[in-house]
């Protein structure tokens, strides 16, 4: 039952320290950090981060998500449970992507739970790091409040995938420079020239299926996102050769 | 008893990797990183943090703090026994937030439980992991060397709590460009206007309690520090509205 | 049996995280994070951390090195076993400091190893975590590919020890402004200026034996990388007083 960390805490201030102390004074399960790089209050970005890597995560996995601007505001903790994994995070759309009908929702406000004493500033370390550290040593979800039937979603259009053209965004730009967008390769309903890896494509930009099955825009030893001047969010458009 | 690991080394360059092997191959002890990213030779930074997430972590944790400019002179290696917790730092004031008089200090003389061959530049690596892996291993920590009676501390003035006046110290800027101070909001005597939560406040920067229960300066969805001028070290004053 | 990552990735972006998942669904050995921040394909940057870090890590260590600009070209994945540590990284050049001839090396082709449905771009998770996975928890290494002869070397100059001239190559420059070489201080026949460690060093830039035994230019609180206009691959010369 590993503990998984995303936050936008960075690590360079104690933020991420003082939630790893809570949880190691509470749980003896294994601690991994998924990423503290999150830019601060990018939820969106948190999102996307998040749903690149579940599928990756076993069974058990609690997921301690922490991009929170409301924090301390009316703004609830959502504990999602799917597919065996467990969720905690803020309301406030961080849960978009992963989220799906068969997951059991509830409202995180036991406040047996949390830190006596508690801020309203730093949930993480009062909140959500003491309730991981409970479901991890067994607590029964249920537990944690009442359960609940909706969530926060980000506004997003998914992508379309007409006969003549595919419509997509732009969720991700890599540190390589890829530019990394929400169109399944799959369902491309036409031909596109693919490259299949960097090392043989030719100089320039070329489109490429990404390592979670989406259309990618790279460049072979440089950023294709410098490139094509292609920022996060940006929509964009296929269409057949 | 979990290793807690607080350096200035970064994540760039092998000398956390080196410490991480010297501990791996010596302890099968939890491993945990505090933070690598402490300001290079900032040891102010480093004992500041170190305050902040000191009591977040349960008895028996073994503090690892490497902020050591003196490396290889004739500065001492601390370590300090407190309410159950062990300290190993350079004694160059790193732990001058964390000390109290009831805790129990030694110099690290023992050079049976350094490593063998080891250099005058890394004592990360050649002593102080050693060390702490002989500490969690269940070595009685009087037998890294003879008790002492005083530390370094760092020149530092601590706040005054006047009826109509309150001084104080910017003690850190994090990431999100709040403005830290080392006023403890429960003891200042006048009523201050605060605001709860990031979320609720105004436009512009207020005041807040922070997750220590330190005042600080903050502004929603924006650098307090910027918007201020404020940088570390600066004497802040607080007055009756 | 740790587990210890080295890659290329960052941590801004979900590949590490995925790996960490494919690894902790396989297995429960303790995981280290060697670095994620060596430069985007530098595979001569990895390649030198590696050989720094690697004595410090006990029999048994598996490391698992991807700075992989060759991924889904016809560039082997390489399994060596030396020392009884493992190592596992692309077929560039990453394993050319820590390779002697007492290596036993194989190719890793066994596909029964990888995550089906592997994509081509993130042999990081299709490959190396899984292999890992399967190493950690006792298969024998034969079983991941034939055995191979050789590897890919870079293309590396050797430092010369003359009776009245030294020669060697810039390394490495570090987070401190430190300067690199590797040229091995006790091999060097002839008397140099070296200080013993930085607080006691004069202004200015000086000579000092690093911490692995070799020579390094530093400074004195600065930049001696800056102070001389040192570069990483600048050769450098060494001559008696």
């Amino acid at each position: 039952m590993p503990v998984a960390l995303l936050t936008d805490f960075g690590t360079r201030d104690p933020y991420v320290a003082a939630m790893k102390g809570v949880l190691a004074a509470r749980t003896a399960t294994p601690l991994f950090d998924l990423t503290h790089d999150i830019e601060p209050f990018d939820v969106f970005g948190a999102a996307w981060f998040l749903n690149t890597i579940v599928q990756c995560w076993p069974a058990g996995t609690i997921f301690v998500c922490v991009v929170d601007p409301g924090v301390g505001s009316a703004r609830r903790i959502i504990a999602m449970e799917l597919g065996g994994r467990v969720f905690l995070a803020p309301d406030n759309g961080l849960l978009t992507f992963v989220w799906n009908a068969g997951a059991a929702l509830y409202s995180v406000e036991n406040e047996a739970l949390f830190l006596p004493q508690g801020s309203t500033t730093f949930h993480g370390r009062d909140r959500f790091a003491p309730v991981a550290a409970a479901l991890a040593n067994g607590l029964p979800i249920a537990e944690v409040g009442p359960p609940i039937d909706e969530l926060v979603m980000l506004d997003y259009e998914p992508p379309t995938y007409g006969e003549t053209l595919v419509r997509g965004t732009v969720v991700a730009i890599d540190r390589f420079g890829n530019v990394i967008t929400d169109i399944e390769a799959a369902r491309v309903p036409f031909a596109l020239r693919l490259e299949t890896n960097y090392a043989d494509a030719p100089a320039g930009s070329f489109l490429i299926v990404g390592s979670t099955g989406h259309i990618e825009m790279s460049m072979k030893n440089g950023s294709a996102a410098a490139e094509l001047g292609m920022t996060r969010l940006r929509r964009v458009e296929l269409a057949p050769l």
